[in-house]
């Protein structure tokens, strides 16, 4: 692989002085916030950045304060030689790569709770999960100042709070969000698909398989319990180890719905081993 | 008193447009949040931003997040034709005076939290406070992207907690204290000087004389505990009617101090009926 060409800051001070530069080019500043490990399904992001900027800016930074003690923040996929080379490759024009000490100084005591869509689904199953993803994205959002930030579908839940939070800051960035990229055979990438093995890869494909059931028979006006029922004992015929939930929600707040009268999402998370596994779809 | 010709706007968009033309034209821009009741204190906040910026804003709003339910939310004074009178003599260029459903639209659902500093004092006594406090700030510092903002050291531990929370949150504004203005008998000015009785009003002086007292007390080596001890009973003799606090701490996390090796502040909150005053000085 060549060497990559994209230019690499690690402080706000640099990172910001890049901007600096090109705003008083009149340029426009797309933002892409990634823990690394990419996948096509970041470099769209970058696309899409490009395609409604004038530049993209990709950060990489893994978040400690997103995963609990037992989680998988350790062995998390770290590859930033890779990942700046797929970044040039898709159009990037800035990597931005804090540590953890420009991200959280001592005597950091600052956080950003937002309650309501976050609480329910990756709420309840990582209740730190939401804080540490918001004071973050926060943090990027205010030291680069973009005029938009994409992030994908494929965490939808983290999109909507993300959403919510910006609005109700008035962070002065539009968020967009992007559609899921998938495999072949419809599994929707994650960095975190690298911790298949062969067999629990090909279970895997079957997840959004199972949503795309679930939402036809959802359509057929089968009660939603029901459908969620029949979902998750489809993911456990499949092959996967256990169901988190499967969920039809409000597609823009993740409540509960009695119907289909307004938008609506089903959301999916479910285990292979010690792979925790999400996907999503509109119904 | 004379029709004040200060520009009003009430909504983020009419805010947004009347800081950007004075960007394109490179002028700094001063922030100074308020809550309106104005005295002599806000304008020297108005005048330092003009000193230093060459636009002064002063946004007022009475937040309801930052009382509790049994607090003087609804007796809060509230003049707004005056204050914009007072604003336009002292050099203020805009107010920004929204009203509650532009701050908290339906689906509100983010605070910030600081921890740490926030906890000990004014946290104990009022513990929705600085989540109130932390929250809207980081919305008026949003909304209007100032160079700096100004706030009284009259509120010194709100002062510390929102110099952590900007730092923490990367907001790219300077956090400016200012020295507090006093009555020519020392008391503190402060909107809720307005609910004293005269008799109250007498009492009220005495606070920050028992204050100097315990900081000479401090120097001459008295341990902290018993200046401390010794503070409170005075307030106390002189007629308040409890007293919520009186305490030497670190100036900068008001974390409990030992001794006198590193810069330290005396802080003290007390009651005069239904009148709750609070006032602080460096030792």
């Amino acid at each position: 692989m060549a060497t990559s060409a994209l230019r690499i800051v690690r402080d706000v001070a640099a990172l910001r002085a890049e901007i600096s530069a090109w705003r008083k080019a009149g340029r426009s500043i797309g933002l892409v916030p990634t823990m690394g490990a990419l996948h096509e399904g970041h470099l769209s992001l970058v696309r899409a950045a490009k395609q409604k900027c004038d530049r993209a800016i990709a950060t990489l930074f893994v978040n400690p304060r997103q995963f609990a003690p037992h989680e998988d923040f350790d062995r998390y996929p770290r590859n930033e030689e890779q990942d700046a080379a797929l970044l040039a490759s898709a159009g990037c024009d800035l990597l931005y790569a804090p540590d953890r000490s420009v991200m959280y100084p001592e005597g950091f005591a600052t956080n950003v709770i937002v309650s309501d869509v976050s609480t329910p689904l990756e709420g309840e199953f990582r209740p730190h999960f939401f804080g540490g993803v918001a004071t973050v994205v926060t943090k990027l959002l205010l030291q680069a100042l973009p005029d938009a930030a994409f992030f994908g579908e494929k965490d939808y839940q983290q999109l909507q709070v993300i959403k919510r939070m910006a609005r109700d800051l008035d962070i002065p960035a539009e968020i967009v969000g992007c559609a899921t990229v998938r495999e072949s055979d419809g599994l929707a990438m994650s960095s975190r698909n690298a911790y298949l093995k062969p067999d629990e890869r090909r279970i895997a494909a079957r997840l959004n398989h199972v949503l795309h059931d679930a939402i036809k028979a959802a359509h057929q006006g089968e009660a939603i319990a029901a459908v969620e029922a029949e979902a998750n004992r489809h993911l456990i015929a499949a092959g996967f180890s256990s169901v988190d939930y499967v969920a039809i929600r409000d597609a823009e707040t993740l409540a509960i719905v009695a119907n289909l009268s307004r938008p609506a999402r089903i959301l999916a998370a479910a285990w292979l081993g010690k792979t925790r596994l999400i996907d999503n779809m509109a119904v």
